[in-house]
């Protein structure tokens, strides 16, 4: 195996992705040791006792001291208060990243508190899955799935080239944007769909008892596909529809205008833009699964229900 | 294996659903034979080449003579013109029976062409996947899912048991309701979901190239979840919306109440209703996964992305 790109790795926030990061450095040797943290006491226990990492810290301060490369994985409202509680223990020379699904508003409220002899280089691994927690995370997570850095005009270029580093070893791919840029793609590709979702899951959630009771057992006409992604960390979602406001209302506006466009087709009868509509969305679904981003397995490849 | 559900089976549309019914039939043991037809001379000589049925008939009057059980298997628009067609030809005590999306429009387009020595007893296997034509159909099909049948209050209870029979032999679970309920719980778990799910997609492609291209290579943050049912066959859902329109209506009113009041929690950055409304999300997925409707395994289980 090749040399860690990092000696020493910090990682804050033990849900999901920062459990997923610690035991794809091992597995992949990416970083020479690994000292991880969690505000939750119980979270620190329980990745104490799954051995994921070399080091369980207890406070911030003993976490990142001495670390070349810190990276918040905390919901992305909190990221703020940790780059400022983290600033005056990080070490000369540190690169400082995040893993936030919002890069715009999440960047100022972290770069501000930064102070100016580390490196600043904000990330997002597009990977997850709809479950949360420590026990939820493995080594594969990101293994073909997209990494987008939204570094700084004046960062430090060595310092992203070692973050890239880091995320290639671990399996992604790795992509530069702004974060601008990174906002608006997201809120169509992301945060749309999970809104749509958790709003079609609170539809049905609305009905009565009994409705509610034929809504589950018929789902597998369509609706469960939405209760995934609907069923979510609900901390993540709020601070995610609350950072990035602007693009998701922009996505939101489009999707509407659609949506009344296919509802006036119903209410006419026009069922040829009905076919119309219906026929150009399987090129995408097709181009999805050719670039490797979805399996072409029939339901998704369920196998236990 | 017990005795055959029925002894001569015809099926008229030789698609997803229907080739899984020849094939579930055959498997399980449910017909003494199978005919089967399809409108398309190609479809007709791609089932002769699978060889999943006793005959591949190359009209409707063959079809169907001599039939105890006709099942059409056809998109819900054709379903009027197929009754016509085969009324003449239809045995005496024959059921003939559907497996249409939409009942009660459909219901009254095939009633009014049979005659009255055939009990026509409609059902809708709530099962399926984003696939279609006579390769994409599977004996396991129906095996866990339910079958919603709609018999008319004036129809011979015993034909409606034996389709009953006929269902519960090849894996479905059975259960009775009015057309008019089913449309209405259907249009939500099932007719709603997929207008959502082809209109997001829809305006992902809008957008240009560049978009469209990033919002493919960033699909696992959400967005592909929704182009699996997007990429179902267009002529069954044009049909579909066209047949079902007013509870369809109904349930996207519904759904667009729900989505403006969401829009507003995130316009005035109500962190506290957007946590709660992402609370109560989870609760569904948690009913649909206990009721052996879904896998808990995450992202689907999906194993090749």
């Amino acid at each position: 195996m090749s040399e860690a790109t990092v000696e020493r790795l910090a990682l804050i926030g033990a849900g999901l992705i920062g459990s997923s990061i610690a035991r794809a450095a091992r597995e992949f040797g990416a970083a020479g040791a690994c000292v991880i943290y969690d505000s939750a006491p119980d979270v620190r226990a329980r990745v104490r006792a799954l051995g994921i990492a070399e080091a369980v810290a207890d406070n911030l301060a003993e976490t990142v001291t001495a670390a070349d490369l810190v990276i918040i994985c905390t919901p992305v409202g909190a990221c703020g208060d940790v780059a400022k509680r983290i600033a005056p223990h990080l070490k000369v020379g540190a690169i400082v990243s995040d893993v936030g699904s919002v890069k715009g508003a999440v960047v100022a409220q972290v770069a501000r508190h930064l102070p100016s002899h580390v490196h600043f280089v904000p990330a997002h691994p597009i990977a997850g899955t709809e479950f949360s927690g420590p026990d939820a995370g493995f080594a594969t997570l990101f293994c073909n799935r997209w990494c987008i850095l939204t570094p700084p005009a004046n960062v430090d270029e060595h310092a992203v080239q070692r973050l890239d580093a880091f995320w290639t070893r671990i399996g992604a791919k790795v992509e530069r944007m702004s974060p601008a840029h990174h906002d608006k793609v997201l809120a169509l590709t992301s945060h749309l769909p999970h809104l749509i979702a958790y709003n079609i899951v609170g539809t049905a959630d609305d009905f009565g008892e009994q409705t509610r009771s034929e809504v589950i057992k018929f789902s597998a006409s369509g609706f469960r596909d939405f209760t995934r992604i609907a069923s979510s960390d609900p901390t993540m979602w709020r601070d995610i529809f609350l950072s990035n406001q602007e693009a998701v209302l922009e996505m939101l506006g489009r999707f509407n205008e659609d949506l009344s466009a296919l509802q006036k087709m119903i209410r006419l009868g026009d069922g040829e833009g009905l076919f119309d509509f219906f026929t150009r969305t399987r090129a995408i679904r097709r181009s999805i699964i050719e670039q490797g981003q979805d399996t072409a397995a029939p339901d998704f490849g369920r196998r236990d229900a």
